[in-house]
């Protein structure tokens, strides 16, 4: 039996003592788990046998119904003790997701410093640097000695977030270096920290999309980034854990509206029916209607069914193989964008390089397919148009499979957008036109 | 003009004096990313002039074919150096892709005890835990004190890739708590490790796969993990920015296998139009000659188009409609089985969630498209038709799209493949077939 099923069983005896015992032994992350197991009714009790450290980690992990029903529950000295133990950027994240009047109940029971620190963070917009930072960091000033940052450590570092890099700023507030942990513990305690400081600093401005920072992280290895305003003055840091959490996120929302979805927040148990069904009916209308226009196509060469029958049943062939093509493109380059190795302005050598990738998988492609229609039609022409139609639908899709997401960031689209949904639409309107052009020109329809 | 424009400018001048003042000013990254638009030739001669720290960090960070060049022309001493400074964990990434003789070379000048511990890497298994970790941590004994450990961390600590989480080891190495470095710094000097060391501890083991050690970071918010052999002794541990580089990796391949292609590892530019076609013929061909059994079942209701034409240009609408419910409930599921959230034995509930999605999704397709219909062609026949086709299709599909990714991950095939290719493939026939019956049947053909 594992710790949670422990104390599923003995919270059915209301043993809270043992609850207690067996609650020290865990993590927060698996309490907060635990905590989805729990009837709701019962989760304020064993909330509040944690010990008060584990409780606000356990509170800042919670789904948001649970943290709403706590909040609740609580009483006045509750909530302000759990809001004591919190870091600012987790206290701004739950005030985001709670209805208006949680929210408002919140904002009462902290300090007046943390609310202005909240409020401050709350102004920035959504998925903006400022929004994800917090302003819990260690600063020091350059005419500080070694010995005199590990006293100020030692005496606010409790309360902040990262104590592995400290800020150096001037009395205006700007930053103007940096000293990691390790740098402290392998000097002398006499070292001034303007001698060993870093000067050349990777930093993020408070607006700059939280896109861009996962960047940075991912190409410099930081453990965090200070955040400044536009006349450099340290206002907050982001720490790695949170930008873990924005790569998962940011992610998901890639995969998501890659499959012609809108993006959603919750995980996919906690979305109700009807708000998953939300979720993907816009792009189904959308891409469903716009089919008209390929239905239109064909009605318009009906008269080549009626002459060849078999023209057909190689629709969907050709359909399925350029949304195939087309969504190949656009995946590697919205990804090589989103990782910056693709720019907007490699838009020439990205062109050039799949129209050669297509001409090859179009020959290949063709050179198949040729084949098999011989071997099972024997029919030689039929191999030719359906060649073609395959050379001239897998550059076709490939080369806007290129361009579209590319064109999409230019004009600040998301390209994640324009992968599977728009291009397989597109791809399949030209490619009826392609088909059907080369058939009734070979075959003098 | 920025630093890397300078450097190229300085470059065509030979002026290495300033070269070597500007490298001074720029972050191991940046300048790896200089390197490559360097001609190849001149870039020895660049690296040189880097501070030997900064140089093993660029070259940690250097793309495979400037590594191969620079080994191929560094000196056995100048490679020595290199090697002296580089972590193992990189080293062994280097080695695992060079070519063997380069492999060799740095084998050869690499010391004995380096070398033992890079033979242990490179023998775990690809993407498993071990294959990522570091060799070089900080242990300390439970009998030690604060100022002890502070002394150790002076000692060794300079060459280990993390000193902010401290691993205690018993006489037979195996691992029995760990101490944050905020936990020595918040405490007395002469408080006893064991007093303060953390018992409840995260690990990997040396042979889980690198995904679950993902997992691990994201949900406990960690900046190292330590990863231990099934006698529980200390091996190694992973470091948060290698996690995060996993990630991107991970989540890189999911997109690209979701987009129909054989995964790559190297970035968009610097692969070959070869090498890209053929990562992405495979699935092209294999959808390509499966779509000949969609051609065998359109042939079979040929009789159909006869009597009423006009039901072939609904092909593409239903069968573009079904792949993309298909592709958004597949999504859905394989991302959430990727972070966990949803687990194999989940299969009936998310069954259950999927079919009362698909019939609200479904219901409101058919009665746009019916009103459609009935505008354009006032045929309340032809409306009901395609509203059953698309209620069927769009279940069927979702229902597809939820259960093929849970199956494959229970027979251990990735669940990404079956995204949009598979699905794709199958919900074209299944659609087609619903759609000629119910056709057939209410029109009485």
């Amino acid at each position: 039996m594992n710790k949670g099923e422990l104390i599923l069983k003995l919270l059915d005896s209301r043993d809270f003592r043992r609850i207690k015992d067996v609650l020290k032994e865990m993590n927060f992350a698996d309490i907060a788990l635990l905590f989805n197991e729990i009837p709701l009714e019962d989760i304020p009790l064993i909330f509040r046998v944690l010990p008060k450290d584990t409780a606000s980690d356990v509170f800042a992990e919670l789904d948001n119904d649970i943290r709403e029903y706590l909040i609740k529950s609580f009483s006045d000295d509750e909530l302000r003790e759990v809001l004591d133990l919190l870091f600012v950027d987790d206290t701004v994240d739950i005030i985001e997701e709670m209805p208006a009047s949680v929210a408002k109940r919140i904002l009462k029971h902290t300090d007046y410093k943390t609310r202005k620190q909240i409020n401050e963070i709350l102004k920035y917009p959504e998925d903006s640097a400022g929004s994800i930072m917090t302003t819990e960091f260690v600063s020091l000033r350059k005419d500080m000695d070694v010995y005199d940052a590990f006293l100020k450590i030692k005496a606010t570092g409790i309360d902040k977030e990262t104590i592995y890099t400290l800020y150096v700023t001037d009395s205006k507030k700007k930053l103007i270096g940096l000293v990691s942990t390790k740098d402290l513990l392998l000097s002398d305690m006499e070292d001034k920290i303007e001698d060993i400081m870093e000067t050349n600093i990777i930093y993020a401005n408070t607006l700059e999309d939280r896109e861009e920072v996962v960047k940075l992280f991912h190409k410099y290895d930081l453990l965090a980034i200070p955040v400044v305003d536009n006349e450099k003055r340290l206002i907050g840091i982001i720490t790695v854990d949170d930008v873990i959490d924005v790569i998962v996120e940011e992610d998901t929302e890639d995969f998501e509206k890659m499959a012609a979805m809108t993006p959603s927040e919750d995980t996919y148990f906690k979305t109700s029916v009807f708000t998953h069904a939300k979720k993907r009916f816009g792009w189904l209308l959308f891409l469903m209607l716009s089919a008209t226009f390929t239905q239109t196509i064909i009605t318009h060469y009906e008269l080549a069914f009626a002459v060849v029958p078999i023209l057909a049943s190689f629709i969907p062939m050709i359909s399925d193989t350029g949304g195939n093509c087309g969504s190949q493109s656009a995946t590697m380059v919205i990804r090589g964008m989103s990782l910056d190795e693709i720019k907007p302005k490699d838009i020439l050598k990205v062109v050039k390089k799949e129209s050669a990738i297509s001409i090859m998988v179009g020959v290949v492609l063709s050179l198949v397919n040729g084949l098999r229609i011989i071997l099972t039609y024997h029919n030689i022409t039929l191999a030719i148009v359906l060649g073609l139609t395959l050379i001239c639908t897998v550059f076709m899709s490939k080369i806007l499979g290129c361009i579209l997401p590319i064109l999409a960031k230019i004009i600040k689209v998301d390209p994640a957008v324009m992968a599977s949904p728009l291009i397989s639409t597109v791809v399949d309107a030209c490619s009826l036109i392609i088909y059907f052009n080369i058939a009734m020109n070979i075959l003098h329809i």
